[in-house]
């Protein structure tokens, strides 16, 4: 078998055998198959597609790669949460400890933002004194204990994967449904939780704004996940305007902290009790994360979680050097505030990076103080700028010089529910 | 601008902007466009295609990679030939000095073998003594003096495609109208012809198997050369079954000798007298290619050109250590040769390379004794072939096993013309 005969295949609208997926992707690993074949392969993959089965088969080659954890020796039943991205996602931060007081254990393993969304280790880095590593050993201790984890994914789980993120990053095929399906999960499934929820983005803040597609993807995955014995659902959620009203890093804490208080935006505590419910219930849990949630035993368990990473959670989190006021230049009816334009000028402000390699400023975003369905006056502020680095300042503006819209006069503007659809039966899927 | 932008432009069915062409050939020749990033590109212009303007652009680019040849002191008119690569395809031996013995000046810059098609270098170097590499200066004198050169194109004559050819070839891109059309038309522009022949082969041992995409491609070539001022023409040539009887290095030199001297098989003198007449034709000179080579004078300039590359041409060529031959196992009417099988026997002979970095044999190759429209008998000779590693017959004989297929008993079969098609018009072209 040569590389160029894969590529051909999957060139030619062919269908890719399993022992052609095997041999690419483990070639791939060990550097056998080169950069600029994976690349014309994905290119390949993104225009003429998989079939399910490849998928599946893909996914297996990728879970291969690398080590499967085992988490049956935690004593807990083990459910996680994936969310596809999106701007003001701070949701896995209340999320984690709110099930794991509900009995599950919730093993999250998260990742750093690129672009315009931001990535949860970044926002537990705000936190003075937290770590991000957590030996395996100190990871089981965690789950066992404590129920919750958000830590990073150590090297050796999935490797083809972090290989083929990079990649696909430069060269224009990430936005390809099978090729994030597989990645996804590969290593949900390659982390050995016995269920997962995936929170679908849908709207201008996430890769996809279009709901037949997102919908296809949720399925997809929720396929691969049932077809490797893990219980998974998905639920679609918009994602057109940001989610609460903080948006960065240390502010994204800090809003999640009055999530797990009490208080806090809605939307935010809406979509983190949909999540919760359909975890608990995958786990087989009798619990009612609202009540949960409103007895504190949700805050201890948050306090639980970033002090056993090192964290301090009574420490006051970092602050901007600059702030500054957005206000309204007109009045009106509030019809839409642009996810994507905001997500962009946080990542302006120093929230979020342009590279890999690049740090972010953990006091740095912005806290949006209107959503769709308000109603502004001349003069009202819209959005508070946070960065360290003031030349941030007009980039930053420009990025939200439209993202809030105003609806024609007369036109009702009805704010939504976040949760768009639930999805819990797959695609036919079969495994090659 | 970034790779991503462009690679997301074609891949989503765009036209390349000037710019981005221009960006991306010059990023990819200083190396700031990953090859990663040249292979997702040149796989989504193999699966969306590039208008005609994208390849004019593209072209142009490729140019301006590198230097442009400047062959108006050489005091002859200056046209070449180029061939799309076929079986047993040794044209340009007997071509380039009957052309310069009717008095043009034939630049021609060649290349070497890859896979089942032979290089025009690796038959020359079958000549002891004949090296490939001349100075600018030599290049520029044989063109004056004697009217025809045939040597390694420079380092510096449109390095982007030495890079981009390289990257084609493993990443499964070859066969791309848009990157093939603009590959070799950069080298021709560049290399300062003032006309040129394209040989554009169709048939089982050719690039294109398909006569209207063989059209397309010849008319993108015309089109490319005529925007850029060179008078370009096409012809369409059957390349079903190998041309003459040799296929290998040292025969194929013989074999040119012998057009050279008057004789040799009809089919490869048709072929040549019909590019030369046509080379002629363009270079705008009144002599007649079949009165020149019956003279002789194509045949003293044929030495002049061995001589002036360090080659004897009386000196005995390479003979093989070992040789076999195939007989026929039933009789019949010969109904097809089969290029493409042929071609690959001969290159598992020694004749051709895997890889670009492999030797090839000087006296590896084989004689076809059998054409299309022959009658052959039971026990009459097909096949003799030659090599200096006996161990590669039996994979030869298995490539060449159904390599002759005879005709339903009743079946006339017609020794057709090579000649399919003259084009001289090329496809609505407009240069951006």
């Amino acid at each position: 078998m040569t590389a160029v005969q894969v590529i051909a295949t999957k060139r030619d609208g062919g269908v890719l055998s399993d022992a052609q997926i095997d041999w690419v992707i483990d070639g791939y690993t060990r550097g056998v198959v080169a950069e600029e074949q994976m690349a014309a392969l994905a290119m390949a993959v993104y225009l003429n597609g998989m079939q399910i089965g490849e998928i599946g088969r893909w996914t297996d080659a990728m879970i291969a790669s690398g080590v499967r954890l085992d988490l049956s020796g935690v004593g807990r039943p083990t459910v996680d949460k994936h969310s596809t991205g999106g701007v003001g996602d701070k949701v896995s931060l209340p999320l984690v400890p709110l099930v794991a007081a509900c009995g599950a254990a919730v093993p999250q393993l998260s990742g750093r933002g690129l672009g315009h969304t931001g990535g949860t280790l970044d926002k537990m880095e705000a936190i003075p004194g937290w770590q991000p590593l957590l030996t395996p050993d100190a990871f089981t201790a965690m789950l066992r204990d404590v129920g919750g984890v958000i830590c990073a994914a150590s090297a050796d789980l999935v490797p083809a994967d972090r290989k083929l993120y990079a990649l696909r990053d430069v060269t224009g095929t990430v936005a390809s449904i099978p090729l994030i399906a597989a990645s996804i999960m590969s290593k949900k499934i390659a982390e050995g939780t016995d269920a997962l929820v995936l929170d679908v983005k849908v709207g201008s803040g996430a890769f996809m704004t279009d709901l037949s597609a997102a919908a296809e993807l949720a399925r997809t995955m929720v396929g691969l996940g049932q077809a490797h014995g893990v219980r998974t659902s998905a639920l679609l959620t918009d994602m057109s305007s940001p989610i609460g009203v903080a948006v960065g890093n240390a502010v994204e804490v800090a809003e999640s902290v009055e999530v797990l208080a009490g208080g806090g935006p809605a939307d935010l505590v809406e979509l983190t009790l949909a999540l919760a419910r359909e975890m608990v219930q995958l786990a087989g849990l009798d619990a009612d994360p609202a009540e949960v949630l409103a007895s504190g035993r949700a805050m201890d368990t948050w306090r639980a979680v970033v002090r056993g990473q090192g964290g301090d959670p009574d420490a006051p989190l970092p602050t901007p050097r600059e702030r500054h006021q957005v206000r309204a230049t007109d009045s009106g009816l509030v019809r839409t505030v642009d996810a994507r334009a905001v997500g962009e000028a946080a990542w302006l402000l120093g929230a979020g990076r342009a590279r890999k390699e690049d740090p972010v400023q953990a006091a740095a975003g912005l806290l949006c103080h209107v959503r769709p369905g308000d109603t502004v006056e001349v003069g009202q502020v819209l959005f508070e700028l946070h960065t360290d680095t003031p030349a941030a300042f007009p980039a930053a503006l420009t990025a939200l010089d439209r993202a809030v819209g105003l609806a024609e006069p007369g036109t009702p503007v009805t704010p939504s529910s976040r949760i768009l659809q639930v999805i819990r039966e797959p695609l036919d899927f079969v495994l090659g």
